[in-house]
């Protein structure tokens, strides 16, 4: 259950949010190697006005105008050329709406497999 | 010091804003074998409009609606028996105020002691 | 790449989040042994409105009135005394600026240095 956190611009958001939001889960799902289920879509979005995003222009060589930062918590259990290869597709994906691909921050912070709990069913479910 | 992150709808916020805010800090208390102080109450709440919050309606047995994140911020001390209880404590307990408990989604990150400073006292406190 | 993630009051965001940003900034930069370039600058911003964040007045020996929570994600590779130098020189230098230092709660996040990417460059950068 990975838990991804997105904050952007509020403007970015109400044009693309609903495609940003599709392209990430894409970028995720595609990455077979990490076997995600289609179904494992866990997504907030928090929408920003000017002056609350702060990212140097240049860090990383990239040029930077506008940041949109991307944070993911999921389990420790991925090689890291797979979690970068994660971080390069969601960049690829979401840079294909529009957004400059210089201007998307992936960050990931993980956790353990006991560490969620995805609510618990009220009623009988099947 | 944990440090409670909470997402959640807006108009849910506004009616049961510290209903919920309470909830969940009783079933921290609650959990004796954790050993944190009734004092140690540290949560944020960002209230989201429509479209900001997204989830997979089933994924993980449940029949899930809207959800609302509960982000955990803990040292790493306690096992795993205790934090899964700890998670189906604050759901149960949060649950009792109308929300439905397949609504209710945790997550923990854990660090370390020395990873916290709650503030630095700027007159002599006794 | 720390990433710095301030949730903070509306008002005080408004009269004071560019100073807060520089503030937070200059403490990191001071912190030479961190080796941190002056260029690895990221910062969220969250504007709350009252009721939103919630914190115990005392706990941890302070006087505590208006919190202002400070997230800081980072590589693991500091040593405990180096880290909390840093949460110290946060507090210092934000309270220079009129904030009571009981108030700045300062915790960290570590993860490894793989688990960042800070953009792709669009176009050749030199």
């Amino acid at each position: 259950m990975p838990l991804i956190q997105i904050d952007l611009d509020r403007r970015l958001f109400e044009e693309k949010g609903q495609a940003i939001s599709a392209a990430i889960h894409q970028a995720q799902v595609e990455m077979t190697d990490m076997n995600i289920p289609a179904t494992d879509k866990f997504q907030v979005f928090r929408p920003h006005d000017a002056g609350e995003l702060i990212a140097d222009p240049a860090h990383g060589g990239v040029d930077r105008r506008d940041i949109l930062v991307i944070q993911i918590t999921a389990v420790h259990r991925f090689p890291v050329r797979t979690k970068q290869a994660l971080f390069e597709n969601i960049i690829t994906q979401v840079s294909r709406l529009g957004i400059r691909s210089d201007d998307i921050f992936v960050t990931l912070i993980e956790n353990g497999f006991e560490d969620w709990k995805p609510g618990i069913a009220s009623a009988p479910t099947d």
